[in-house]
């Protein structure tokens, strides 16, 4: 069979910076058959250190998946799909996935009031929990929450990281706490390790958190911790629903599907606002064919939602020569959408309040303990 | 009578800077009497605010005082005095009081490993214990172990201080933490207030810790929250015991009198290392008299051991006339220094393993709570 990505409408390369490499076929193959679509289709196409990840997966060793969110407004399908490609490798290989949720970070950097955070925290735990994650494998970490843990571990952190350091990365800062932050997302990242002992660690985000994987692993080379490097896997965005060539995101001009979307919902948004590439009329698209790779339905099917990849071929060819319109792949994607929100609804309804469903899903007192040792606290000093 | 700071060897002005005022002697008759002799000698000598403390004094409303321990080694006794002075107000007033332990600030300025500062902070908070505060009305917060109220805390107010601000008021930072700290000091200040409700709070320290009364004041002042400006009660520095016109601090190549000092060594260290302000013969002192105000055994005699001002005006006289010898200033000075250390001595051996002690000095869940919904933490989101 020919080479998926040959019909991918994403291009060649997502991104060449700061030392991140391209995954190669080589590397996508040393995942576990079926290997999932968003590495087979090149969505997820850079990584650090994937090789350590796929031989600690094969070799049967711990292995950790970090993904966080950020909570500032309800969730839309691409912050979902790094989450459902996490439980996807922890059902595959019981990978540890930790789920930090920076409500800090996101009360720091927006214009939004605290309980508004706070509101968005919840409703962004509820979509976590109905992904139907192990919670014997999986953690939820609150950075207010869990302050207990989160705000020694950064301090201990923070030492080692000056402002110029940190401006170098992120850029000039609006305050003083988005200054701090970066200690926090050190601490997330080398969590797992700081659990459970030195292991293989992953985050797995678009490929704007790298900044936050490259801090991790300076710190983690200074060898002052029983930590070795954090890896990751990173991905293109998901498109926006209007324009083909930029990136998903919550912003008041453009319509969005949100998780909370109802199937009219979902079907007002794609069959009127998705950027088509097809022809203008009906006929000259027959004649002439549409332009898949500026078809945003086309997009979304391809990054996500089609899992057939003969059916994708066939959307992407019978698109091109003009047997199917523009109409008719917005219809096709409606079904896809509709289909996964109301599994996805579906398991969400079923949970009972978060306060109870989350108990599992939290650091346990051991855990805490442990990771507050590992970057040298001494517990008997600790007085909870 | 004479006012007693007549003979004062400090000086008329400690300060004057950044709009804290001096204190003056109307200002120290509002204290309830006795007055303690810290104010009445003006050691402690300048204020931001005072007329609303002695007026909720005088009224009979809830003041608190919030007086800050930095667990950087063992304490001394310039670190004593303000918490001492503490207490009276408290037997006197009923004043709250609030310390507060920045293990945090001192892990992220100092060259110490994080064991070092938590055996520091087990230590001072025995000393601290050891004063006799009413439990009922005194709280020791620990930065790193009080996390889970100081970090969302300090992560709120940090969203309102620059990077810009911080540095004008602090200069350069060597790191991250350094920088976020400014907002763990505000939340300290602020903290009577975010427990208990809008009242009057004063600061007591060495005039070092006014540039964060300063910031709290800045944030008070946005009137978001339910708070009013803390004030503060300034102090002079304790002296160095070898050169009268410096400060007592710790540094390892100078003696100082510390806390754990048995009356051997503080014997030795006074009448071996106080720099003397008498003559060089016993018969040119005689002849010529000594100088108490470059006599450091006068100094700690003033600023804190002889109680009784008589007594004090005599040692002052008698020097100055050449009837007192520097060595009998001195021994005076030993005995003063060790009844007061073996009485704090007695009362540290008589407490309990800390773990048990501390329980009734910190913050209540109702408390915690309390203070993070007055800065707008919505509580029903708080999972613990």
């Amino acid at each position: 069979m020919d080479n998926i990505q040959d019909i991918s409408p994403f291009g060649k390369d997502g991104r060449e910076e700061f030392g991140s490499e391209k995954i190669t076929n080589s590397d996508v193959e040393d995942f576990p058959k079926p290997v999932h679509r968003l590495l087979q289709r090149g969505i997820i196409d850079y990584q650090r250190d994937i090789n350590n990840f796929t031989t600690s997966m094969q070799s049967d060793r711990q292995h950790s998946i970090i993904t966080g969110v950020g909570p500032s407004g309800s969730m839309h399908l691409g912050h979902i799909v790094p989450l459902y490609f996490a439980r996807y490798l922890q059902d595959q290989t019981g990978a540890r996935v930790y789920i930090p949720i920076s409500d800090d970070e996101k009360f720091l950097t927006r214009d939004e009031s605290l309980q508004s955070i706070q509101n968005y925290t919840r409703e962004n735990i509820r979509d976590i929990l109905a992904i139907g994650f192990d919670p014997s494998k999986t953690r939820i970490i609150l950075d207010i929450d869990d302050s207990s843990v989160v705000y020694p571990l950064a301090t201990k952190f923070a030492s080692d990281l000056t402002v110029s350091q940190v401006d170098a990365v992120y850029g000039d800062s609006n305050n003083i706490g988005e200054v701090f932050y970066p200690s926090v997302q050190v601490s997330h990242l080398l969590l797992p390790q700081l659990v459970y002992g030195e292991h293989c660690s992953m985050m797995i985000s678009g490929y704007d958190q790298d900044p936050h994987v490259r801090i991790a692993r300076d710190i983690a080379d200074k060898s002052r911790y029983p930590v070795s490097k954090p890896g990751c896997l990173l991905s293109r965005y998901a498109p926006s629903l209007t324009d083909p060539n930029s990136k998903m995101s919550s912003s008041e001009e453009e319509p969005i599907i949100s998780l909370n979307d109802n199937d009219d919902q979902v079907e007002e948004k794609i069959m009127k606002h998705a950027y088509s590439g097809g022809k203008k009329s009906r006929e000259k698209h027959r004649e002439e064919g549409g332009d898949p790779n500026q078809d945003v339905p086309y997009k979304f099917l391809y990054y996500f939602f089609e899992e057939d990849d003969e059916k994708l071929r066939e959307l992407h060819d019978e698109y091109r020569n003009g047997n199917i319109l523009s109409g008719e792949m917005k219809k096709h994607l409606v079904e896809k959408v509709s289909q996964f929100l109301n599994e996805h609804r579906t398991r969400k309804k079923a949970l009972g309040p978060i306060e109870e469903e989350i108990g599992d899903y939290r650091l346990t007192k051991t855990e805490r303990q442990s990771a507050l040792t590992r970057v040298g606290y001494s517990t008997e000093l600790f007085f909870d």
